[in-house]
């Protein structure tokens, strides 16, 4: 598949089949994002997997937002991957602080994205979820208080009636300039 | 080319061929970027494309860090790109806030990491580059004071004697936890 049909393919998932993600499909997902690159190699993260059935029960609900009403899908992910930023080298951390940049956060995206774009080759469905009780989650999993929880990641089969969606984005020329800003 | 291929060719090149880069080459680049999933949708940047050979020369050393001894490849390439965090969404930004979470940095991470592995795709190499004089930068591209520049990517052709490096990463046991991290 060329590259440009995989990030097409690849696209958010809020329906999921009553059906289990192969061990090894999982683990070529996890590869994927274990290869990213980072600053200065850092690799500031922790994937912390979650597919017990009792836990992700638990966990679901934390993810609905104040009104309870956001990503109801979530009860029905067979597997929900944390991606939990680590703290990078000295060199980096000093870096980011100097350039008040947090260079973890763009490693846990660049993570994400190759996590996600694995499991749309490999025919599975995602969705990257970045409101959830980070507090209840931690005291759930047992995850340090001084961690920061990227994102959220759910995994599963896409319903065979889920249709893919035209990706709605703004055209080329908003978003790319030439040489100066303004 | 399966993903995982196309993940492990890809790797920063810090050398590069005195050598244009074809237009659509670097259209295709932009337009996986544009393509990028991001929080709510809000696509919260611009990409910001240095191909003019005067500016490159006076980009390249606000790259070198405070010895100046920093990325002097980055001097042989052609094109730069600069990844520039823009306003997400009304929502995204009152949850991230909410949350203290920046979320426009994940999304930079996942527009930068489609972007280099679509260069890579098509035989071009990148490195994106994270230390940087920002203010200087600012300056020279005109670039309203209250932008943050997330990344730059370096873009071009690489030397044909440059080999491809093994990753040096941690094993998949030591970045990866089951439902609960302690």
């Amino acid at each position: 598949m060329k590259f440009q049909e995989l990030i097409l393919q690849r696209q958010s998932v809020r329906r999921y089949q009553d059906k289990a993600v192969e061990p090894e499909k999982l683990e070529q997902c996890l590869e994927a994002a274990r290869l990213t690159p980072s600053a200065s190699n850092s690799q500031p993260w922790t994937f912390l997997v979650v597919n017990e059935t009792e836990t992700l029960k638990k966990l679901a609900p934390l993810t609905s937002g104040p009104l309870k009403s956001f990503n109801q899908f979530v009860a029905q992910a067979p597997i929900i991957v944390l991606m939990i930023l680590e703290k990078p080298k000295l060199l980096t951390e000093l870096g980011g602080r100097l350039k008040k940049k947090e260079y973890p956060l763009i490693d846990i995206g660049l993570a994400s994205g190759q996590f996600c774009l694995q499991a749309t080759e490999l025919g599975l469905g995602t969705c990257m979820l970045g409101w959830f009780d980070e507090a209840a989650l931690k005291k759930l999993l047992h995850i340090p208080k001084d961690k920061t929880i990227g994102l959220l990641i759910t995994l599963g089969y896409e319903p065979e009636d889920y249709r893919l969606r035209k990706k709605i984005r703004k055209k080329l020329e908003e978003v790319v300039k030439y040489n100066r800003y303004e």
